[in-house]
């Protein structure tokens, strides 16, 4: 569901002269609706549970249609300031895009970050370029939204937990590889990453501008700028991240 | 009116065995409903019309209903990281906020920035502390939403065009001194910056961290990072800056 | 909250030539987000329970984020036409409005009965006029939404259920008087009248026109059309209610 | 566009016992956020202009994005209790539905209504079955929102004025036939009956049930009631019509 654009003050009001706004002022104003998973966002530690708990050892319950009372993003909204990490698997791979149905393993993650010349460790964000967007954008969305995709294998779990990074990301809706590898399951890694281990998780980032700078100045490491809006008791939040060499 | 946001999976679903998920995953998400100007925000040079006209001579009927055309948020989308400056008008004049109604004048922004030890030019992004937000935090919101406020005078126009400043945003709902100081006036300094000057303008923000971190170090300037979500056509956007040491 | 209603396409759009419908056509799109217990509307029997338990036993549980599996308001899509009977209860009293904090009693509703002439059993749907929309239409609305208000006494639900009405309605935002009379109370007639009577409640109805109408030709009962908007698993849902003779 | 219908207050919220209600209460509240062309609805006299003007004669420049300042959807608030008429032309021709592109003319109006004995004249509400919606119904919804339709022909125009008719309504998106008749066109029947007859149109009404119903009793007259919700200046608004025999 994309978000919806609707204005209740326009431009063309005032060149039909109904503000009547005095000495010739004129504006416009418009709204959103949307949900806030629906572009490029974070997750927050109460956005996905692991039997009935979240990180910290919280109970789901404290999330209500009220709002998260624990680990809603506000929590995160001056935090998420620091060195922000490219791994472009895709371009390592010397493809376009990874196809759909690619786990991305434990040593595909090593091998990209040593052809970058990077080491990763705690603290980092780290943003995971399968080129899927870039491929959507060019031969449209497809199944973008909710079906297969590229992504980080079940099996990377542990390394997420071991680099002691802050935050992962990447160009898929859903961070892990689609169909999951395990038998019956929906979003497996999710259920680790994020209740257990406390990863800030990022999704549908548009890493083709980044990805372009990175490989023609060969630096993959830079500071990387992305809040969320502190939206109080929200479990996740658009935002417009900002990688700065 | 604040946002609305509201539910679409909880964790007291999850707790209730509603979700059905397999391998006790359990997840929430949210939407929200809101007035793109509703929080901390900037505005986007299509917001504001003089005599029909909009920044860089665009006729104001090139923001519809659909969107704007030209000069929509998005064209700010990975522009708005740049030199911050804090001047610290309250503390300046050693009250805890200025009065509704106060006209900040040429006199005490050059006399802040002397104080501060900060010069100003091309490209910074002014952040102007009423204290206003501070006091209404503590002392409740009375009318902060529309009523009168301490802000800009009308006659700043010329320090804010000569500066060569990227932009300016203060912590009340308007920037601007409420009431305005011309008669007949609605907001008359934004019928100047934004149409005439192209000045990113920013309202509703809290400066009262920043403020309290400045007034210990004494050091008011910073890298400024406040990029809007790039809702395409948008006239405005909530924003989460980060002012970082 | 009051509905926000907001536009995609305008007159003022097709006005300035910016629609390029073609040959000559124009439209006007809008939207709407709202509470759906904003206005008049019906409480459908999902929206209250009674120690976890809403009406025929079911658990509060079925009701969640995703919607009301049993008991939404669209299980009454089709069965909202019945007669109608309006108790005039202010104009009973002969006052313009019946104070905050008074409790109708069944005297007072078996008494406007026998005034309007009227007798009122199984599948009826009962309005009460208070006077309190038509005093707060001319006076400011001031504590209308959620505030005291008069309203029917907790003491009225053996009333509510021998006399095996459909439905009963009023016009304040809440029904029973306010504050209630038990003590730390809130709304205890709604825990009796929605779980266990199973009765259609109907809020922030406007009968200011129907009684005005009534009290000139001295008939109280009529024709009642209302019903809500069949949205599949809501908890209440706006209404229009026409009353025809 | 369908609605987002979400909530704030839930039944699992009360089964988690996170509400803290006195006495065992509890409740469920939920929003929605809409088209108000979205389903089953009337169009306003303010939605469709003909070079500029809607019904009356008024400038579409009255319609802003703040509302429609005349011929907005609350003027009908009270007014939509008629008596209605179903013309069933899928079942007058023998199909399960009308096909994709198939123009009713005014023989197959005429000719439906003599079969179904009954004659039309001023203030009727004409309802068209085309049995498209069921059709969708049983095999999916296809291109029903937007895409080709079976519908009036352009040539009944002059039937829709002759016969003084107060509304019609029909069981397909866009009630006309699509694709269009004239070339270049867009809803040209629309811009006659609009703004020059000022009839009221009704969109995306599902007359299964009254069509098996009328085959059944063969009396295909009825009272027929469908307000509008009141939202001033509004250009449409959902309804949940009521045909009683």
């Amino acid at each position: 569901m994309n978000p919806v654009h609707t204005f209740v003050l326009t431009g063309t009001d005032a060149a039909a002269g109904t503000q009547r706004f005095p000495h010739g002022i004129g504006a416009a104003d418009d709204a959103v609706s949307m949900f806030l998973q629906c572009g490029t966002q974070w997750d927050a530690l109460a956005h996905i549970y692991d039997h009935g708990k979240m990180w910290n050892g919280y109970d789901a319950a404290n999330v209500t249609s009220q709002g998260a009372r624990l680990n809603g993003i506000e929590k995160m909204a001056s935090k998420i300031v620091s060195r922000g990490v490219l791994l472009d698997v895709a371009r390592y791979k010397r493809v376009d895009t990874l196809k759909p149905g690619y786990a991305i393993t434990e040593d595909d993650l090593n091998g990209c970050a040593r052809a970058a010349n990077v080491s990763l460790g705690r603290g980092d964000i780290v943003l995971v370029r399968t080129g899927m967007m870039g491929h959507c954008k060019k031969n449209g969305w497809g199944t973008f939204a909710a079906g297969d995709a590229p992504g980080l294998s079940f099996t990377t779990a542990g390394w997420l937990h071991r680099t002691e990074i802050a935050g992962i990301a990447s160009d898929t809706w859903g961070l892990e590889v689609r169909p999951n590898e395990l038998p019956d399951a929906f979003q497996p890694l999710h259920q680790v990453m994020i209740p257990n281990i406390g990863l800030l998780v990022g999704e549908i980032f548009d890493f083709e501008e980044l990805g372009a700078d990175c490989a023609a100045d060969r630096i993959y490491e830079f500071m990387f700028v992305a809040p969320p809006l502190p939206i109080t008791g929200a479990v996740g939040s658009p935002i417009n991240p900002q990688a700065i060499k």
